[in-house]
């Protein structure tokens, strides 16, 4: 009994390290896409091309291109392709950083420990370079190397613009500001999400059945997982707003609490978020059910997000 | 030789008619298009979607729209694609005059005789909208019914990423708001105005060459009748600030001159400027030579932005 407990640690050790060492690599190679992608040296509008740099590179978990390059493998993509789509990804998620981080909206001076793009440049620039990394990331969906086929890459920017716009992430981000003035129920706050940060991550799992050309099977095998994961992450979230400390999260905490706005964590309480997180988690992995050992990847990433400390 | 003269005289009215018919006719059918993209009937999010159609419905010349049904034309490519795709430019433009007008921006009040769109709603709104148009603009140029064949849409996607980005429009904002502390001369004007304004009117007048997949020469002479008329459209801007008033241009006019940013005017003069506007018309539509008279509307486009008085 006390082996069997010793092998099954054991084998969750492995399976988070291996993860670990996923989302490293992910992170590495996508930051190399970037960098390449990327605008640098330019005359005087170089300040745009530095802001849209120090927006991007440098940071972030990468968990948006580890979900493409996972979802990705899947289907034999190539990595190549799989990574700049990883790329368009981080691109728009960055974007969607810098803009809502402007005084208008959230009004943050720190973000992943540094100051935010429009403190550390300002806040014209800040707005430009926003609308530039929203368009680069069209670009590079849209670029031959992305994938051979002219279909496959009008697809991925059919699917990203519908997941980034006005019935996707800037809806939610809408939502998210009307959440200060009105009192969102369960109802309200999960279709938030769904907007704001679902859609993005539904994109990032289905990018490798559009790159793969998959069936409608696994297709709606990954949607189910990435509806799943989005709850769990954003419920997270919220979880560490209330018990993450600034250090852990390189942003400012407490701030939903602060502006009175309804949260997974304010209706349902901090242990029956966390419940509802690790639930969620597991029904994630259920979707996964058809797919081998090459999802396990996926399947590990679901108790990442329930145990993230930032 | 009155007699001549009076035929020519005839010969021009009737050409200005026809080319404001022309535009009117764009205007009215690119409109229609917009209003079936733009999104409606929104729940909380509703002020998001009021916004957008705010920005971009019921005003403007319609210019560019003007610029894509006309090369569209040349290579018989069907109005609905051209339409789609000349809302999907307007759709780029108008969220650039959102951005331009913030406070952090160029901090306008006015545009085409109304509130701006922060004024009108606020600053947060006014930065989302802006975002959901510039996404909305791709998610039409993917969609299957703007052309049958996922290259061409790929390759307008790119095309119009690129004229819109970091090297092109956004970039000329950034030179835009960099003219404010320093000296431009003749060279670094043209390049702002290039990318501010050129390259998005260049797309507009390559885009049908794309639709009618168009071979080399033709793109060519398109591509650059576009550089003349993008630099003619640029100075004619620049004399209307001078010259123009409130009530023509439903703009706020002089804040060049009280920003004391370098135009074209200010370092030609008046004259000179005008001077050279007509010539690059004429330049311009010289390199429609190798076209019939299909060409012909944007042959008088050249001197109708040459003579605009908005």
């Amino acid at each position: 009994m006390v082996a069997r407990q010793r092998r099954l640690r054991i084998l969750a050790e492995t399976a988070t390290l291996a993860l670990e060492k996923a989302l490293r690599d992910t992170a590495r190679d996508v930051e190399e896409v970037l960098e390449m992608v990327l605008p640098a040296d330019g005359g005087h509008e170089a300040r745009l091309f530095d802001s849209m740099r120090y927006a991007t590179l440098g940071g972030g978990k990468r968990f948006r291109p580890f979900l493409v390059v996972q979802s990705a493998a899947l289907f034999s993509v190539s990595r190549s392709s799989a990574l700049r789509v990883a790329a368009a990804v981080e691109l728009v998620h960055c974007y969607s950083l810098v803009h809502d981080d402007l005084p208008a909206m959230d009004d943050d001076d720190l973000r992943r420990g540094q100051p935010t793009v429009h403190k550390q440049f300002d806040e014209a620039t800040a707005i430009l370079a926003g609308d530039a990394l929203l368009t680069l990331a069209f670009e590079v969906l849209a670029d031959p190397r992305t994938h051979e086929n002219g279909s496959v890459r009008a697809e991925l920017v059919a699917a990203l613009s519908k997941a980034a716009g006005a019935h996707g992430m800037v809806g939610g981000q809408m939502l998210d500001l009307a959440a200060e003035t009105i009192e969102l129920d369960m109802g309200g706050i999960t279709r938030l999400q769904r907007l704001k940060t679902g859609a993005l991550i539904a994109f990032s799992c289905e990018a490798g059945a559009i790159l793969g050309r998959a069936s409608t099977e696994p297709r709606e095998a990954l949607r189910g997982y990435a509806h799943d994961l989005g709850l769990t992450f954003q419920i997270a979230d919220d979880l560490l707003d209330v018990e993450g400390t600034i250090e852990e999260t390189g942003k400012a905490v407490g701030k939903d609490a602060d502006a009175g706005k309804a949260t997974f964590v304010s209706i349902l309480g901090v242990e029956r978020a966390r419940e509802q997180a690790r639930l969620l988690a597991n029904q994630a992995v259920e979707h996964l059910a058809i797919f081998d050992d090459t999802a396990d990847p996926l399947r590990e990433a679901a108790n990442f997000v329930v145990e993230r400390k930032s």
